[in-house]
């Protein structure tokens, strides 16, 4: 278990060297470069790359390109962090046990960053499909994972939380709600990984049940830590969720049966990976601290 | 004069349903889809996606799927107003002659409305790639446009707009400013409309001589009806830019000057078609009702 842990931190080093080389450069003067930046290398857990990753490796594939692929995804969860934590949306001042852009920055600062984050993302995807024999799968994933933080994914995710602001909200509406909020770029990036590593339409189907599972129980444990853990653990202010009113599935069903729905969760994804006939330890091991972290 | 006008009208009319093709279906309890209509629907000239069109076709294209990456550019012009109209920027409360989106949706929606505009181009474009003998192109496209719009382009002209509020600029710093703001975009429309034509190396460079030329000439020229139109002409707060503190061309150089530069760069731009060696009508018409509206 240590050794796979170094194998994480080494994974993260490499995702964080990467955002790093496809920023744009640190220089005196561009400010937006520098709020960029802030919000990228504040902390950030890159679970969403090290899932591309690993997903891909199961499958054989280690492709040093499959790290940009990776780091898009994190490009694209950052942008959502910062225009989450807006005064107009969730209002929040620390994220990742750091004051967010907009309080270091100012409002308007923040959303540029934010513009600027999702559209580098893009940048990064058509420059990875531009590679020799890259091509149609750099445009696929570049329709998914467009779709995935679109309208109907992502954004509509957004949309439902806020519009469920002060309202009691039924057990499968918060699910709906997660599912858009958190699973289509969990699913996008286990996809993501799978089509890099050229994945059978088998594989594909089997690793999306896992990621569909494993969506919720991440989100699940994250409301969890949320409502349980103190500002040193989870980064932000403890209860902030509760204190906006928002119906989160450990609110509406109370700790215990959201503890009993990780776990059976958790469970569900396992058996996907049963069925995939790969051993995958790295995407077993990355599951179980997503779903079981303490911090 | 009157058939062309009646072509760039049907030209128009067409842009309009491909953008409504595009956009998410408007149905009930679809907010965000509310939203994103209501903002790309106000109004608005499709001069870029009329520039992309009318680029193609004076190179001897007229392909049907040149208007999608046409109306991919509207949908990133689009989403660039809203963010720049909303209070922590700009705080402009009309647009095109209408309130803008977040005074009628309020600030979160109009956030996350902009960011799907955004979103929804990038998908628009991938999928434009992934037509059989599309790919290569359409990965340059979608590269070239998501580096005129972030944060070296279209989102470097709006830090720069916004930290130069209540300073008095140089010239040299008012055009810089508007090369980022307007030109870039203005540039990859008309480059793109160029790609899709497969222009020769020889033909491209000659028409980013134009686009370089026009960009600053056309917004100058909105600079101009700014201060000197009626709220009916402009469709915004006449005078606004200088209520905003903000340092444009005809404030920095006098009315005068500022007139004077529009004839000297229309001039430019027309000098760059000649070299094309083709008639070029589309684009010459275009151009002029580019630079020398009255709204």
């Amino acid at each position: 278990m240590k050794d796979y842990n170094l194998y994480f931190k080494e994974e993260r080093e490499r995702v964080n060297r990467c955002l790093d080389r496809l920023l744009p450069p640190a220089v005196e003067h561009n400010r937006i470069a520098e709020v960029m930046r802030y919000s990228v290398e504040t902390g950030g857990k890159r679970l969403r790359p090290l899932l591309t990753l690993a997903t891909a490796r199961c499958l054989g594939n280690s492709d040093e390109s499959a790290l940009e692929v990776a780091c898009a995804i994190e490009l694209i969860h950052t942008y959502s962090l910062i225009h989450d934590d807006l005064p107009a949306m969730d209002d929040s001042d620390l994220r990742r046990g750091k004051p967010t852009s907009h309080c270091v920055y100012g409002e308007a600062l923040a959303i540029l960053a934010g513009d600027a984050l999702l559209t580098l993302a893009f940048e990064v995807l058509a420059r990875y499909g531009r590679r020799e024999g890259r091509e149609k799968i750099g445009l696929q994933i570049s329709a998914e994972l467009a779709a995935a933080a679109g309208a109907s994914g992502l954004i509509a995710g957004q949309v439902l939380d806020l519009a469920g602001e002060g309202l009691s909200l039924r057990e499968e509406e918060v699910e709906e709600m997660y599912r858009l909020k958190t699973g289509t770029l969990l699913l996008a990036a286990v996809r993501c990984g799978a089509l890099i590593a050229d994945a059978s339409p088998a594989e594909l189907k089997t690793l999306e049940g896992f990621a569909n599972s494993l969506g919720p129980a991440f989100q699940i444990a994250d409301d969890l830590l949320d409502c349980m853990g103190t500002e040193a653990e989870t980064g932000k202010r403890p209860g902030s969720d509760q204190a906006r009113g928002k119906s989160t599935y450990p609110a509406v069903m109370g700790e215990k049966m959201a503890r009993r729905r990780v776990g059976h969760l958790y469970r569900e994804a396992m058996r996907h990976l049963d069925a995939l006939g790969r051993p995958c330890c790295l995407l077993r091991l990355l599951a179980h601290q997503l779903v079981y972290r303490t911090r």
